[in-house]
């Protein structure tokens, strides 16, 4: 008798926000394992803003996931049947797959999932699976800050956000933040160490901006796009780095083009680099950069906040958070308990 | 008795076009000579698209010209008294000046101006002054094509693009122009060796382009901005390079922000580097780019037109046709008979 598992499929494609009926949630049999396959109990779901660009119908940096597919995102599981001789039950694997509490794979793509002494599962997962190689990766090679520099990030209270202030303060930087809320500010300075904070919903960011960077910005991280970019742009020095990591104030209009930055003439003003990546990209540097940040991790350099929200059926709801700003740190779903 | 000089002075800031009120030419005693200074006359006088933005009210990459000043812009002229032992009267010198028949300068930021045996003084100050170091630098040190990669370029039939199509053709890469006319589209593609060229006035960009380039663009080299922008980012090959060199459909609308590119997304979704440049700030570079392109200008492997107007007091009209595409080839004006 075969097991059942539930998987969410992506079944129709949202024109803005996600939607009841973007994402539902289906019973499904599970294969029977052939020669080579793996049985996979799911224990976290990333949530990652990247999720809904792979919904869209835009033109995108991998396949996407197409209606009536399986929704992806990365999980985290442990091997419960083998066919496969490199993961023996027990294994914890990680990799690209399905919304699903229970999944048959041929691990193509799957590794072993190795444990950090001394920290939890989930905080191994969160951060150092997409999060922190993002925010290492973006800022540390593609924004090359020196010393001295000042460090400006948007949505610098997401899980990328938050790791890069920071890993900005340990290379010698002035770091400041842009975020929603006054919470979401006080946490990145008094907690953080986050040099300033500017609360876009309290005061205009230009303004803030100006304020809390006397000496310009040398590197814009960006994670939203729209006014918090143009601003970026606005008070960048010369020669500057902007690292175009993420344009979640845009995903939601997947279906027309927003405008790009008014001040988009300051590429040439101001003599700039401007750099767009994705982290998949650079699966080489995780072993280099993951060691890194377990290692600041472990030693309370680099703090942070899951958010971690019950039951795989609440998976699509969560999702939202990311575009609403209603998440607090890495946002994942526990889908199985550890045991 | 003092020498009269006539010099074009920055009266009134356009509000888009140049009009006849945005500068004016006026007569004027030089100066008598003191210790250390030169007195030059004009030969030729250099036109390029950024001299409407050093008059606009942009934060810009120089001090720009203010209301009242002399306009300024790049010339060669011929030294007719020295109080300067470094500059013995019938030198030629040039540099960055104002735009007058006669003046007298300190000579600070004044060079002797080495002709290039085998080549008119117009030619050689025409392209190794502003345009070809520009389009030197611009695509191989920024743009860094590679054999076999294809190369887009706006305002292809302008003084740097023209050059940019054809150091393409050198570096073993497939050139593709964007100019708009049909005259122009023959001139590169039948003269000077383009692969392709698209009239951006006899159909969509986007439908020219993706003809053009079946395997898309790997470098976008851009003078222009606007729609050619746009059609670039959508046609970008993974891990592209777009040269920012020139953004002129903008620089008549200086009081307003025109909006950025709205494929702007396609810095992530394409891991691309966008890099904004200034030529002036690569003189040290000047020596050996020079040298190349002088050998290839008299070998014929880089060809150009020089657009010459005669006579200073047809210099600002000049200037307006930089902005509607009405010159042919470099724009210069002949200020001052060779001797």
């Amino acid at each position: 008798m075969s097991r059942i598992a539930r998987r969410w499929y992506f079944n129709a494609r949202p024109k803005a926000t996600i939607k009841g009926d973007t994402l539902v949630l289906r019973e499904e049999p599970l294969p029977a394992l052939r020669e080579g396959d793996i049985l996979v109990r799911t224990l976290y779901l990333s949530l990652d803003a990247t999720n809904r660009v792979w919904i869209s119908d835009w033109d995108i940096y991998m396949e996407p996931v197409h209606v009536g597919e399986p929704m992806r995102g990365f999980v985290v599981g442990e091997v419960v049947e083998s066919r496969n001789p490199a993961f023996a039950p027990g294994t914890l694997v990680a990799g690209l797959h399905t919304w699903s509490d229970y999944f048959v794979t041929d691990a193509q793509g799957f590794q072993s999932f190795a444990r950090v002494a001394g920290l939890p599962l989930a905080d191994t997962f969160g951060i150092l699976t997409v999060a922190g190689p993002t925010a290492h990766y973006g800022l540390l090679s593609v924004g090359q800050p020196k010393p001295g520099d000042t460090v400006v990030v948007t949505a610098a209270a997401g899980a990328v956000g938050s790791l890069v202030g920071q890993l900005a303060k340990l290379k010698g930087c002035r770091a400041v933040g842009i975020a929603g809320s006054r919470e979401k500010c006080r946490w990145l300075t008094d907690e953080l160490g986050f040099d300033a904070a500017v609360n876009y919903r309290a005061e205009p960011v230009l303004e803030g901006l100006r304020r809390c960077c006397p000496n310009g910005i040398d590197v814009h991280f960006e994670n939203v796009g729209g006014e918090a970019l143009d601003t970026g742009l606005t008070l960048m020095n010369n020669f500057g780095r902007v690292v175009v990591c993420g344009l979640i104030s845009t995903y939601n209009s997947t279906g027309t083009a927003a405008p790009g930055p008014y001040m988009f003439r300051n590429v040439i003003m101001r003599r700039l680099t401007v750099r767009g990546f994705v982290i998949l990209d650079h699966l080489d540097e995780y072993p280099r950069m993951t060691a890194e940040l377990a290692q600041w991790m472990l030693e309370g350099k680099l703090r942070y906040r899951l958010h971690i929200v019950d039951g795989l059926e609440n998976a699509a709801e969560a999702l939202n958070l990311l575009y609403t700003g209603g998440n607090e740190g890495k946002l994942m779903v526990r889908i199985g308990a550890e045991r």
